[in-house]
């Protein structure tokens, strides 16, 4: 019998706060705390981002679901994803942030400042 | 009795499967998926961490946790951090690519590249 | 008779080093330069670079040329350009280091890199 | 005697002009005009700025004059410093917009929205 997963894209079910603690474990074991000022880590987010852009530079136009690209360009994207998701959780942490919260609600408001249109 | 959450800093559980589907319903339903290319959504991203680095651009060195900022500065803190996450999990989406367990993988690749010293 | 200017695209002749003096005094006179560290100077940099995206967040691929823009939107463009060129000035002189011929070197250093192909 | 330069901060009286034409010529005779679309030189920028971010990311406030670092960091600033304005120029001349006029009119602009306070 197929797996009934294969056909159903989705994210694996990970939420912030596990990411979060995750992280701010894998600091604290390694003494890395003392680097994790925001400013520090807002510029490692913004190495990251520069480090996404690089991977679509050249490419002009991509299409969405980036057919024609080969698995280890995917799996290199994937990393630069993760590497800016990761620094931004550890940013709003240090800022004593609810980053989920926060994104739940900026959605809300979103869709307040932008009504569906009939 | 005081209520135990006050003394509990934590994300509300929020997942990035949650998020990303309420942001793609979101863009459906306004017809704005005819715009989130790729390319597209990785400037608007670039454009967030504009507005992000702004907030702290002639601030000098920030400590953690935010002493002495305004209840208004921090609310816009949590805004445009949440403008980036939000971009990044559209971004993640129409590339056809799972962020939550690419972070998650992420996290193990990083504690094998940088083991714990004794 | 025609003015010959008009049909010779080309930079006004205007020297890093002359911009730099004019930032120079501009942030002297208005006692800015208490604010222009080094990564202040960064951050309202990638500040701009974010504005700069904006305007082309959701164009799809543009052409050379900008064919289609109207004159409000190049004006934009063209500011958004100079900003981002002015806190760049700015960072390498607060650093006491010379731009114009850290340019040059990179290029030379580029065309080495880069061999012409015959 | 002593060579006065030495005590003579200064940049090398670089135009804008000349770096613009090195620039295309450069590209020209390798045949890199086709990449060099308006987007594909923004995303360009982005990422050498990412690089430029990581110089100073986990440094915490650095002084003006970047005193206590090294030659080779210096000179590595240098690069990412050039790279990033190397691009900028390049972005401006595909979108045929006048960089070092652009760059003067936006002082002047400033100048009027910021009046020199007695």
């Amino acid at each position: 019998m197929e797996n009934p997963q294969k056909f159903c894209k989705k994210f694996k079910d990970v939420s912030l706060e596990e990411l979060r603690d995750r992280l701010a474990e894998f600091a604290k074991v390694r003494n890395w705390d003392q680097y994790h000022s925001p400013r520090n880590l807002l510029l490692a987010l913004v190495g990251e981002v520069g480090e996404l852009s690089e991977i679509f530079q050249w490419k002009g136009e991509v299409e969405r679901g980036l057919p024609n690209w080969s698995n280890d360009d995917k799996e290199h994207l994937e990393e630069e994803l993760s590497d800016v998701l990761l620094y931004l959780i550890q940013l709003a942490d240090v800022c004593d942030l609810d980053l989920g919260q926060a994104a739940l609600s900026k959605i809300v408001k979103n869709a307040q400042k932008y009504p569906i249109l009939d």
